[in-house]
C-alpha cells in the first residue's frame, strides 16, 4: 500500500448542502490520518432526502453502481439507515461500511449503554431493527427524535437546543452513557454536545471513515454480520 | 366482511414449480379455512430463484406493484428471505406477511426454541439478521443447511433423507423442539418430517396464511415490528 | 372436519357476568370464523373471582373434568392467570390455550415491547413469573395495575379513564408498542383504548379463540411450552 | 429465637423409602447446623412418586394443610418440582422452601452455568419453565435425563455409573460448572460424584435446608419471586 | 467440625469506625448463628476509605497477607467493591467471600429485580462491571447513589432520609424490588429502611457472612466465578 | 498533532521474547500506520509471565508507573489479562486500551459470534468475567485452551497444528465466526490460521495499536466500560 489508501464517502441522497455538511463535521478526523484520502460524492439520481423505507430501498442499486465505478480502498454508505448496504457487500469485493452500522459497533466498543438522537420518530423502528440485527440490543437504553422539521433543523439555534434537550433526557432518563447522532450531516454539533452534556458523541460518519481505515489497516476484507 | 376474505400470495420467484409446491404444501390448511379464499401467483419478471442478496432486494419493487395490483384483504410474500416486506408493509394500507417472519412467530409462540433447515449455507447469515431483528434470537436452537443443489432437492428420496439428517442434528445436537422449514416449497414434506422426528414442523407458507387471516379475524392493520 | 369446528371457552369463575363479558368481547372476531363455533360455559363451582393464588390452584381440577366433559375440538381457560393450563395440556387429547400465553404470544409476535394493563398490583408477581416461563421476558415494557376495585371497574366511564391512565404510561415511559389487557373480561373496551391510543390492543379471549382455531388449522396437537 | 429452630422438610410424596433417602442424604449438612432441628416427614396422602403434571398439582393442597399445620419455623417442600410453592407461600407466614429453586439459586450464586441431572424426560419441559420463570435461563448450560426406569435408580452401582455418564456430558459438552441432581433422593450420591467429576455438586434437599436457615438468620420473611 | 466454625471479616479499610459499623449492623444475625465465631478486625495498614480504583488494587496483597495468617474456617473482605477477592480465593485454601458478591448471589436468589443504593456517583461503572462479571445484569433494576459526603453520612437522619429517597426511587421508578446497601457500614439502617419502604434489604456485610457459613455447611470449597 | 502520534505498547512481563514476538505480529499493522510511532518496551521487573491472578495484580501498579512515565498519546497494556487496565484509566489522562478488551470490541463490531482461543485452561474463568464485564457475552461462542506446555508453544509446527484443531472446534462445533487469539504473542500465526479456516483471525496486539489509534483520531479521551 505504497499509494494512497482511498476512501469513498457515498451521500445516497442528492442534497450537496448534505454532504458538505458530512464532510465538514470529519473533516478534523479526516485530517488525522495522513497517507489517507477520504472522497466525498453525492448521488445526484437519488432522493432529496432518505426518510421512507421506499427511499432507503430505492437507493441500493444506484449505490451500488457508483461504488463499484469509483474503484476505492474501501467504501462508506453515508446514510444512518445504511441503504444497499448488505447488497453492496455481498456484491464487491473491497469492504463496505455503512455510517449507521459503524457507530453502533463504535458505541458498544465502549462497553456502555448508548442513546440514539433521531431525526423523526418515523425511523425508531427501522433503528430497532438494525440495533437488533447487530446483535446490540442490549446496549440500547433509548432512541428519542428531535421532531424539529426541516425549518428547524436548518436554524442552529433550535437545532443545538434540541439536541440537548434529547440527549439530556437519553442521559438523564433512560441511562445512556454515550450519544450516537442518528443522522449523516450533524457532526458539525458534536464538540458542542460534547462540552454542554460531558458525554462522548458518535459522528457516524466520522466513525464509518475511522472504521473503514482500521479494517483496511487490520486486513480485513469487510464486515462480517 | 360478507364477502369472502381474499388472501394473495406471491411466489417473488420466476418458477411456476415453485408456486404449485407452494400450494400443494398449503393445500390441507387453506380446505380448513372456509370463508377464505387463497390466490396464488408468481412473479414473472421476478429471478428465477431467490439466493443472493441482489436477487432479495431486487424483487422488492416489483413485489409491492404487484400486491399493490391485487388489492387483497391481506398479502403473504412467498420466499422465506421477506423480499420487499418492510417496503410493502410501509406503502400499503392492508396487513402484508412476510413468510419468514410468520414462520417464526409461529415458532417463538410455542415457547421453545427453534432449528431452521435451510437451503444452503449462504442463506444462513441472513436468517440471523432477520431473527435478531424480530427480537427472537434467544429462541434460535440452530440453523443448518441442506446443501442438496438442485438435483438433490427434485429427488424426493434424497431431499428426504436429507432432511432427517439435518432435523435430527437441529434436535439432537442442537435442542429444537420446532423445527421450520426455511424455504417456500417444502410444505409437502411436513407430515413425513413430523412423523419420523416427532416434532412439529412449520411450512412458513402454511403459518403465513393462517397468520394473515389471523390479523384480519382479529382486526389488526398489520405486522408491527 | 367436515363437521363445524368447536372451541370450548371455560370461564373457570363463577360469575355470570363474568362470562358474558367474555362473550360480548369476542363477538365480532367470532363472526368473522364462518365454520367455527365458540361456546362459552360457566365454572360454577369456581371461585367467585380468580385473585388470589389458591382461587388459580383450586380452579385446576374443577377445569380439567368441564373440558374433558365437553369434548370440543379446542379449548380455552378463560382467566387470565390460565389455572390449570398445564395440567390440561398433561391430561387431555386436544389443544388447550390458556388466554394468558395467548395473549403474550400474539404480543411477541408483534415483535415489539408489549406491556400489561392488569385489575390488581397482587397479580404483577403472577404475571412476570408467567412471561419468564415463556421466555418471553426481554418482550415485557411493563405491566401496570388499574387499582380501581370491584365498583370502580363496574363504571365504565372510571374503568375507561384509568384504562387510558394506565395504558399512557405503559407507552410514554415503559415504551410499550402494544397492550394486553390483563383480564378476561375489557374486551369490549379494545376499540376505544386502540382509538385513543393509538397502539393496536390485545384482548386475551379473542386472541385465544384465534389462536386455538390456528392450531386446529395447521393441525398441530398444541402448545408446547 | 431462644428456642430451637425447628425447620420441617416434607416429602410430598407417599414413599417412605425416599424420605429416608432425603433424609440420609441432608445428614452430614444438618449436623453442621448446631441449634437447629430439622424434622423430616412424609405425606402418606401422596402419590407414591410425583412424576406427571397431576401429580404436581394434586399434592399443593395437601402439602399447604400439613405444613399449616406442623407450625415449625420454616417449611422445605421436599420434591424437585417444587409442588404447592407459590400455594403455600401465598397462604402461609412463614418461610416456605422448594428444594427444586434452592438448587436453583445455590447454582447461579456460583456465578457459572449449571447442568441438571435429571430422573425422567418427560420433566424436562417443566425443568424449563421453573427455571425461566426465576428469571435463570443464561445460566442453564444443559438438562439430560438419567432414563434409568425404577429398578435402575434401585440398583447403586447402576445408578452411580449412569450418573457420571450424564454428569460427563453435561460438564464436557453442555459447559456445566456446577451440577444439580434434579431429585430430593439422591443426596448420598454427591461426594462420590464430586469427586469422579471435579464439580460441585447439589443436592436440592441439602440446599433447600441450607437456605431456610439463611432466611431465618438473615431475617426475611421468605422467598419473594 | 467440633471446633466452634470461626469466620474471619476484614474491614479492608483503616478506620476503626466502619469496622464497629460493621459489626453493629451483623450483631444480630450473628447471634442466629450458635457455633459460629466471627471475628472482625481493620487492616491497619489500609486506605483511610476505599473509594478510588487505586484503593482498591492497592489493599489485596496486604488483604491476602492478613486473610492468610488468620486461617480462619471461611474469610469475608468487608468492602462492597471486593478488593483482593479473586486473589485471595486463587491462593488461600479456604472460602473466600466478597461483601459484595455475596450481596448479589442473595439479591439474585430472590429471582427479582435488585437496586443498589451506593455511597458515590464514581463507583457505579465499578460496580456495573462487577454486576455484569457474574452474569447478573438482567437482575439490575437500578443503581442510585446517596451524593452525601462525609459529613452528611455521618448525621443519621440526613443519611436515613436520603436512603429513604434513594430506595423510593429504586423501587417506584426503576421497578427493584430488593435493595442493597452498597456499602459495609449501613447494616444498622436495614430495619427502618425495610420498614419504611417495605422492601426487604440486603446489608453485604450479613449476606456474606450467611453465606460463608451456608459454604462451610454444604461443604464447597468456596465460590466459583 | 503535528508531533507523530506516538502509542507505547508495553508487555507486563519481563520475557524479551514475548516484546518481540508481539512487535513482529503486529509490524505489518503498524506499516499501514503512517505518522504513528509505536514503541514496545518490557516491564523488567514484571513476573516471567503472567498466568495467575497473582501475576495478574501484581503488575498493576509498575505497569501504571511505566505508563505513567512515558507520556505517549496512547498506551496498550500489552497482555491478554488487561493488568492495571482499571487502575491505569482511572489514574493517567491519555487513552489507555488493554489488548483483551481490544480483541473483544474487535470480535463483537463484526457483530458474529466470536471464539477464544487460550493458553492454558487456567485462563478461561478470568477471560469469561472478563467478556461479561464488558457485557458482550451473548457473542462469546466458546473458549478453548491449546494446553501446549512451553515447550509445545515453543515449537512452531506444534503450536500451529494445535492452534488448527482448537479453532476448528470453535467453528464447527462452536458456532465461532471470529477467531480471537488469547495472548499477546501469537499475531505471527494470523496469516496461516486464516488461510487454513476461512475465518478472520484477531491478534490483540493488533487490534489493540489500531484502536488506540482510532480513539485518538476521533478525539476520545479514552475507554469507558
Amino acid at each position: 500500500m505504497i499509494h494512497m489508501t482511498r476512501i469513498f464517502v457515498l451521500n445516497p441522497n442528492s442534497s450537496l448542502q448534505t454532504t458538505q455538511a458530512m464532510e465538514a463535521g470529519a473533516r478534523g478526523v479526516i485530517e488525522r490520518l495522513p497517507g489517507v484520502t477520504v472522497e466525498f460524492d453525492t448521488l445526484a439520481e437519488g432522493p432529496a432526502a432518505i426518510e421512507t423505507q421506499a427511499d432507503v430501498e430505492q437507493a441500493a442499486f444506484p449505490v451500488l453502481a457508483r461504488l463499484r465505478n469509483r474503484q476505492a480502498d474501501a467504501s462508506v454508505i453515508g446514510c444512518f439507515s445504511d441503504p444497499g448496504l448488505h447488497l453492496c457487500r455481498s456484491e464487491l469485493g473491497h469492504p463496505v461500511i455503512g455510517i449507521g452500522e459503524a457507530a453502533y459497533a463504535q458505541a458498544v466498543g465502549f462497553g456502555v449503554p448508548f442513546g440514539i438522537v433521531s431525526i423523526v420518530q418515523a425511523s425508531l423502528g427501522r433503528h430497532l431493527r438494525q440495533v437488533r440485527s447487530l446483535g446490540y440490543k442490549d446496549f440500547l437504553a433509548g432512541d428519542r427524535s428531535l421532531d424539529l422539521g426541516v425549518a428547524g433543523l436548518a436554524d442552529p439555534d433550535r437545532a443545538m437546543t434540541r439536541l440537548i434537550e434529547v440527549g439530556s433526557a437519553l442521559r438523564d432518563r433512560d441511562g445512556a452513557q454515550v450519544l450516537i447522532l442518528g443522522c449523516a450531516s450533524m457532526g458539525v454539533y458534536r464538540p458542542a454536545v460534547e462540552a454542554e452534556l460531558g458525554l462522548p458523541v458518535i459522528d457516524p460518519v466520522q466513525a464509518a471513515i475511522v472504521r473503514a481505515h482500521a479494517l483496511l489497516v487490520l486486513g480485513y476484507p469487510g464486515q462480517i454480520t
